[in-house]
């Protein structure tokens, strides 16, 4: 095996490719080769915003004893991956050279979250890490495309499920990128009659309709939670936001109609200013969603392998290992990407995939 | 009938004892004198901060078409009553004289509230409007001075209700003033083992000890919530926010355990500053408790009947109309009260009573 290998690591901001070191498997760990590696929002939003990032996760205890204000990060968590090498204490029960992909979570580092963590090794690079215990083996009918697909159509289940929304209330999901649209995908599996979203952008209105949605709103033009409201008579209406502006907040609390959810998708470090007094008098529920349980990632797998979910219209961009710093570069500019796909083991700029 | 009463109108935060003309009940609606009428949180912070709160009634087009600014309000929500004429399309089931409460609602009036709402009259004065549909009558065991205590006890009932606490989850209740004692007492009864009640207060403590709570807390002395999370393990911790500080919400987003629930009870009607960062981190659930249904009301009376809550605890003052003002002026300064009820039909000043 080769000793050395890419990685993309991110570190006050700069994306940078390095060679280092193959990494070798702990105790019930397992070495795997990156197929397919999507570029997560919180990927992005850590490479802006990671003052604000580490600074949640210091006055919460849990952020790594490491050197420097703002360490690096090796990025990745949205992953399939083949089978390379196993570690000690280890069953071996998947062939080497099979395909897997797992919730990104090292159990045996404490649970610490793979391709958020710095020290850790993420699914941008090469190679990387992943614990025996958690894996799943990717189905044969499903590429290793759509598999890295699993993990934000996983956050889009867990949103849905947080929500707990019955098939005749009326969802509204605001903002149709990745993860919208997988709570859209959710929200239809369920059952939800009426599915309202809203998103400035046509083309993913468009794609929300193929996903699922019932109704489109340009929220540049009409105030998306009345049109929800007006749908919705007596029913609870359950707002899922999933842009990631945390200003929206305060504007969905003022508008919300009496009784609804708001189910928070986006990761909102910065400081807001809000008037809980409407949230009040409504009776609403703020409800925040950050993550998912391994069984909503094995739901979401098999919802992809039977063919439930269109996921082909969300891959809108693929891109090898040298190109993740050009195409950050791009996706942090407004563009009309939904997900961009790495493949860490080729060479290759930033490409157009049509859904 | 007396053409002319005395009422109790609040008016750019100044209270003053007024001659007006005693109301005729429409259709539907019956007269009722005042027995006790509580002094609600809810009518310090509206003469306080009324702009505030006219403004949210303002953007959520709820303000009734007044003239001025910031118009006058017959305050009282917290009663009991003596049925005193009928008016049209009323069965008159319950005889003139016998006692009443109910749901401070006028349906009859579009659904205002009594009490809360420019231009109705509230039971602060010696008559009132209340509708006939929704009158219940006051059991004979029960005093009118208790059956004025139902209603904060059906607020911290719906708390405890919108919290949805499992008896083995641990309760943290921020706040003995009436609405945290009344879920401490809800708690009780629900069953709930843990429940810590934390006030700076050493007297509001040993009340919320009487009524229910298994530990408490000094926050001045301690950091509660850690209190609360050290005893919760791996269950859920339910914070009940009865305080009314809002800049206590972000404090609570940044110190509750992981999964915890925040069911705000204080009425916040100024813009603060939160950072949903932690929220999202910890999947919390904030919920907004701001009134309860018509069978948390008559479950509240019920209690009151059945000896389950030591309301007499709550009971710290009293107070006849024309010492209303001066009362007013020594609730909005610090003090020891808990819940002060005014006797509209006598004269008097403030005087403590011994629970």
């Amino acid at each position: 095996m080769m000793s050395q290998m890419k990685a993309i690591c991110m570190q006050n901001g700069a994306i940078s490719l390095n060679e280092i070191d193959v990494p070798s498997p702990g105790p019930g760990q397992v070495l795997v080769k990156s197929l397919a590696c999507g570029i997560c929002g919180s990927d992005l939003h850590i490479t802006r915003h990671g003052d604000e990032v580490f600074d949640i996760y210091k006055k919460l205890g849990v952020m790594p004893d490491v050197d420097g204000e703002n360490p690096g990060i090796m990025l990745g968590h949205e992953f399939s991956a083949e089978v390379v090498e196993y570690g000690v204490d280890t069953t071996g029960d998947i062939p080497i050279g099979n395909r897997v992909t797992c919730v990104p979570i090292l159990m045996t580092m404490g649970g610490a979250g793979v391709g958020v963590t710095p020290g850790l090794y993420g699914a941008y690079s090469e190679y990387f890490i992943v614990d025996e215990a958690l894996l799943i083996p990717i189905p044969e009918n499903v590429s290793s495309t759509a598999a890295a697909i699993t993990e934000p159509l996983a956050v889009g289940l867990h949103a849905v499920n947080r929500g707990d929304i019955d098939t005749d209330e009326v969802a509204l999901v605001a903002g149709c990128g990745p993860i919208g649209l997988a709570a859209i995908a959710a929200l239809k599996i369920r059952g939800v009659k009426h599915i309202v979203a809203s998103d400035p952008q046509a083309a993913k209105c468009e794609i929300a309709q193929q996903f699922g949605a019932t109704h489109t709103v340009d929220p540049t033009q009409e105030d998306e939670v009345a049109f929800a409201a007006s749908l919705a008579g007596d029913k609870r209406v359950v707002i899922f936001e999933c842009v990631g502006v945390h200003q929206l907040i305060n504007s969905f609390i003022l508008r919300a109609p009496a009784k609804a959810t708001l189910v928070i998708t986006g990761i909102h470090t910065a400081d807001t200013t809000v008037n809980f007094g409407y949230a009040t008098v409504k009776e609403m529920d703020i409800r925040f969603s950050y993550y998912y349980n391994p069984e909503e990632f094995a739901e979401s797998l098999q919802n992809i392998a039977e063919g439930k979910v269109d996921w082909q219209k969300m891959c809108t961009g693929k891109v090898g290992i040298d190109g993740v710093s050009d195409a950050f570069a791009t996706l942090l500019k407004p563009n009309d990407h939904i997900k961009v796909i790495i493949e860490p083991w080729r060479n290759g700029a930033l490409e157009q995939v049509k859904g």
